[in-house]
């Protein structure tokens, strides 16, 4: 059986802009291997709100999960909720379990609950919460699509409480060789090989070390035996 | 008179493994706010023909400006150029100008111009040449599509060598102040000016340091005088 699929959708203009660097997507692609489901596609808008509806709307229609990192903070410019709600076409409203988060979390800081924080606790109707351990504020699953924080130790945080509740499928292997001849000569050799083990994917990452032309051929696949033989043919191909 | 916009499509099955973390989208994204040209969408396919030429149409349709990163090396797994000449309906084939540039590279190298590496001297009918310093084989744009190399050396040179060539629009200005009051403080304020500002855009980026909430605001637009008076009214509002 193939395994899930997913997609992710980074929200943010600081993104785009360049002023900050994304780390959430890699990340969740190394997580989501590790669980045997397959990351197909990741796509970055910016905070408009037809850009994150018209996004959320095709990758969760064309995947099993949809991962949206950003936009759920208290500032204006935090659209993601209210854009996800009007993709599955729900109604979103402050909830009161989010609203019981949020307030015990103020109490002990000894800080207000005001209007912008409240947005914050505005829940798409028939959404399940992702419990935030750092700043409270909940992310939410609504059908396949697990809404998370930007900032990403929460992000982290909010991936690990959900991910042990997904069914993946057979976790994907690797095994990678470093080959000291320049990627023109692998190509050929690597090609057939590829044809006679089509259960398997191979890539080749060319590198350039002290002058010396290289790559990194990476084998990965769900059945190791079939992954030591195609590494066996490898060695035999390529020795020392 | 707006400014130019642009999208990024980033290739391969290694970022989406997480094997690979990308760089490219961030170097790209800064190089097009300094030149005015605004980045407004990034999406990343695996190496798969069909996810390629519908990104590729997809986006080249819907902006000024296509970047595409990865996939134009000589292994089988490197199908980008082919699929940029089908999303367009183009012929391709090994161009002279392209051979003779890798033949002498090659033959610089003293390595062999054998099939794997006359892959990449195949170019889309009616494409431009995009020059490679590094290890010779080129990128080329078509039509408005920008087909680079994935390893950022290569990348970052290509990029180099195209940007002065492309029309830019007024470069974004930014100015930014760090607030140490938590971003549910700052929020209500900082909404009402960005309604008093609707040409700079603002941002608000949290962070917890030493146990201290507080956000850094970043104000972006094109016009010098304008960000300086809605910094000034920032300021009144959270002096210190």
């Amino acid at each position: 059986m193939p395994n899930p699929t997913a997609a992710m959708l980074v929200i943010g203009d600081e993104i785009l802009s360049g002023r900050t660097r994304d780390a959430n997507m890699h990340h969740l692609a190394k997580e989501l291997t590790d669980v045997g489901i397959d990351l197909r596609e990741v796509r970055v808008v910016p905070d408009d709100a037809d850009a994150i509806t018209a996004a959320v709307k095709a990758l969760a229609g064309a995947h099993d999960h949809l991962f949206t990192s950003g936009g759920i903070g208290p500032t204006h410019d935090d659209i993601t909720a209210e854009n996800v709600a009007r993709a599955f076409g729900v109604p979103i409203d402050v909830r009161e379990d989010a609203r019981a988060v949020l307030q015990a979390h103020y109490d002990r800081q000894g800080q207000e609950l005001n209007a912008a924080r409240l947005r914050m606790a505005r829940i798409p109707e028939g959404a399940t919460l992702i419990d935030n351990p750092i700043s409270a504020a909940p992310g939410f699953t609504l059908e396949n699509v697990h809404v998370m924080a930007g900032v990403p130790s929460i992000f982290n945080a909010m991936l690990a409480s959900i991910l042990p509740t997904l069914t993946g499928g057979a976790p994907v292997l690797s095994q990678s060789m470093q080959i000291f001849r320049g990627e023109g000569d692998i190509a050929g050799p690597l090609g057939d090989l590829a044809g006679r083990y089509p259960d398997l994917s191979f890539g080749s990452y060319p590198f350039v070390r002290d002058g010396v032309f290289g790559a990194q051929v990476v084998v990965r696949g769900q059945d190791g035996a079939r992954l030591d033989a195609a590494m066996a043919e490898l060695n035999a191909m390529f020795p020392g």
